[in-house]
């Protein structure tokens, strides 16, 4: 066995292959939010079919929904016995307005070299093509490092396209293909560590729902000498609205909106705690100056565990140069909820609709649209067995101790738990500063390579870890 | 004298020259508010010019600013002892933003036909180049009805071009022509009337000053996954601040706002409640299904003797198709507060200014940059000679008897007042339904030729009274 590289030797060998071909995929502006980016969405999924192909899968299938396709590939192991695992990711990225704030071209994938090794620059680079890609280069080196013709376990790799969407069609994609996707553990690469130094692994996600507030005051625009002071103005209703949203102690004040949510343990705040959490660094990542969030809870615990609702956009009225005196007719405002363990998002959907109801005034007429059903939050039972080998596989990689953390981001992960019958565990190396859903998206190679590194660790210990 | 037509027959006879006139102005995009359209302004000013020598002024001055040109003519009267007149109105127009709500496209004059006669759609029909080129007619009808070579007044016309913009180079630009401008009455021509059925003008119009409020908070957009929650956002900060701006009475909380407000006497309610008022007209014309406003005032005092705070627009965060979870950066607003008699627009924009410095909380860097030093108030006293004559003169054109109003909208009549030291009266003709400052602005020529038949007589008139 002395011409076996390690895993290491290994990734570090295909590292330059897989560079090139990521950046070729980046150049793909798979926005699943605009539909004028649907063919290029498509065109991401056919790429990436191909690439998987060429790596070895054996199966590779483009999976069509009612919006835009999934990909699915599987490699089954040669071991009759060997357990089952599902990866999740997905291949569309987030729309890239303001266009002027990027740096780079945001479809022109950038090389730039730093002290810790090269940086690649583009949507998606982190979020998440990056790392769903180097499961590539993952499976490659678990087979060059094991002399195995096959991998240790039987593995499915599930990439969507519309998880930067509210993932629509994804819970009906999971059950109408559960036979094909049925496993002992999912392992999601779409998540963050703690830091470079500090490599972590999620335990839980928050849900998501979000839509579109319209309002229309008068039936058009008019003058606001002459009619100013005596009809309702949408924006200013609008403005009352948003701003009745929350009360002075941040709560969200949706009627029942915190009903069932699953409190935070003295555990779990205690866990958090052990961090090594410095809030200017974390104000840093989040382009603030000030924390501001629900009274009681620290920074960590409103990001992770704590439910909240947030104005993404809203417009209405004169926007250009110069002035226009007017009462606007129409106003508008995207709202997004993070949602925690015990929140569903119809639910919530229902909830704030009636909230509405009794918050809009008369003379405003008022619609209130859903991205489709939300994305439900997701938590991760401690001490699961794959959740320890994840653990084990990233320390190996990291060659240092992984803690644990959350993630206050949403992905399908319960739908994934639920549909599948399957425990989620999360295997990503992204770090709070690579710009997901912002300007200037970047990822750091190096940590794309441990990422590689622990995912071929990871399939030779659950091949003995869910055997046992 | 029987070769010597009436005032009515001279004015019929130059109505279609006026309106073809008319249409040719009106194709000039002079949006005094867009930049992008400076160079239009100074064409619309030498188109005027140009019409005016045509028309017989001796005298016409284009005069420039350190913004958008004025346009100056003179006609003086061969009698030596005959009064002055300034005429104001401006040649600048609105924006025509939302473009795709206008039926007829605005910068394409179009006219059809109505039961009460010919109707043209155009952005300034209205507001204001058709009354103010209603005077071309009117002097030339004064001269011929008359049989005089020069008007029995000296007749000075003051077109301005910045109107639109809150006029802010107006003061500045009276004070420099002082002399030139001296004169013993301002007439404005910048206003409407009750209805088609009830002519009427004007004793005073509402001041104005407005301005852009711009926020910060995270310096660039940030995935409200993760760190939504945690930090203030701008959108939310923005809302509450403009929902803070008026209290459940709808009054405007900006401390001092209310110092100095000449409130209405008695005299004055009881003067407006005998006009013909039928709120589903008007709310009908305010394109309304409901009236609202400050406690304790009637729709009529709320709109022309209250002041008020509106919101004309806002943005911010993402606004395109589909959604995207961030956090912005960035909130904008453009506010104007229209103003009565006792308030200072200076004034006005220093308290707001400490009102927000009051209000806008920690995290958010705010700015606050006002059009202009704004538009004063402006008040006529019942009774004066010149607006007796300004009554009959309409009187006589319409066949009927004239009553008072006010107007909610803002001019730089205070300025004229002030600067002048003339009383200002008002012969507008356009109707509340006219669309000023929307889309689809349009204006009735019949009652443009009534207009200019009342600047006939009104000459004639004023020649006598003032010299009384």
């Amino acid at each position: 066995m002395s011409d076996t590289p390690s895993v290491r030797d290994a990734v570090t060998n295909g590292a330059d292959r897989f560079v090139a071909e990521l950046v070729e995929w980046l150049r793909i502006p798979s926005i699943s939010g605009d539909p004028e980016n649907a063919d290029d969405v498509r065109r991401s999924a056919e790429w990436l079919a191909q690439n998987l192909r060429d790596t070895g899968f054996p199966t590779v299938e483009v999976w069509q929904t009612p919006g835009l396709p999934a990909v699915f590939a599987e490699w089954p192991s040669d071991d009759d016995d060997a357990p089952t695992v599902v990866v999740y990711g997905h291949h569309d990225v987030q729309p890239v307005t303001p266009l002027e704030l990027w740096e780079h071209p945001p479809f022109e994938p950038t090389l730039t070299s730093t002290p810790t090794g090269p940086r690649l620059h583009a949507r998606g680079a982190a979020d998440d093509k990056g790392q769903v890609f180097f499961h590539t280069l993952g499976v490659r080196a678990h087979l060059e490092a094991t002399g195995r013709s096959s991998p240790a376990v039987n593995l499915k790799l599930l990439v969507e396209g519309e998880e930067e969407s509210g993932s629509p069609n994804f819970a009906a994609l999971l059950a109408e293909h559960r036979d094909r996707l049925r496993c002992d553990v999912v392992v999601v690469s779409d998540t963050g560590m703690w830091s470079r130094e500090t490599p972590s692994t999620c335990t839980g996600m928050r849900g998501m729902t979000d839509g579109q507030i319209d309002f229309r005051g008068p039936g058009g625009d008019i003058h606001s000498g002459s009619f100013g002071g005596a009809v309702r103005n949408p924006l200013t209703e609008m403005s009352r609205v948003l701003a009745a949203l929350h009360d002075d102690d941040g709560h969200v004040t949706v009627d029942g909106f915190y009903d069932g949510v699953v409190e935070l343990t003295d555990t779990e705040r205690a866990l958090f705690a052990t961090l090594p959490y410095d809030e200017s660094s974390w104000l840093a990542n989040a382009k603030s100056t000030t924390a501001y969030g629900e009274t009681g809870f620290t920074t960590l615990e409103r990001v992770w565990a704590r439910p909240t609702a947030e104005v993404n956009g809203i417009w209405g009225g004169y926007t250009g140069a110069g002035h226009k005196t007017i009462v606007p007719s129409e106003a508008h405002a995207k709202v997004s909820f993070r949602l925690v363990a015990g929140q569903d998002p119809l639910d919530i959907q229902a909830k704030f609709r009636d909230w509405l109801a009794r918050t809009v005034p008369e003379g405003i007429d008022w619609a209130m649209h859903y991205y489709g059903p939300g994305v439900r939050p997701c938590l991760t039972p401690l001490g699961h067995p794959a959740l320890e080998a994840v653990t084990r596989a990233m320390a190996t990689a990291f060659d240092t101790e992984v803690l644990y953390t959350r993630e206050g981001g949403s992905g399908p992960e319960a739908d994934l738990q639920d549909v599948l019958e399957a425990p989620v565990v999360f295997l990503g190396v992204s770090l709070p500063d690579d710009g997901w859903h912002a300007p200037n998206e970047k990822v750091e190679i190096p940590l794309l390579l441990k990422g590689a590194e622990a995912a071929a660790h990871l399939w030779s210990d659950l091949a003995i870890t869910l055997r046992a």
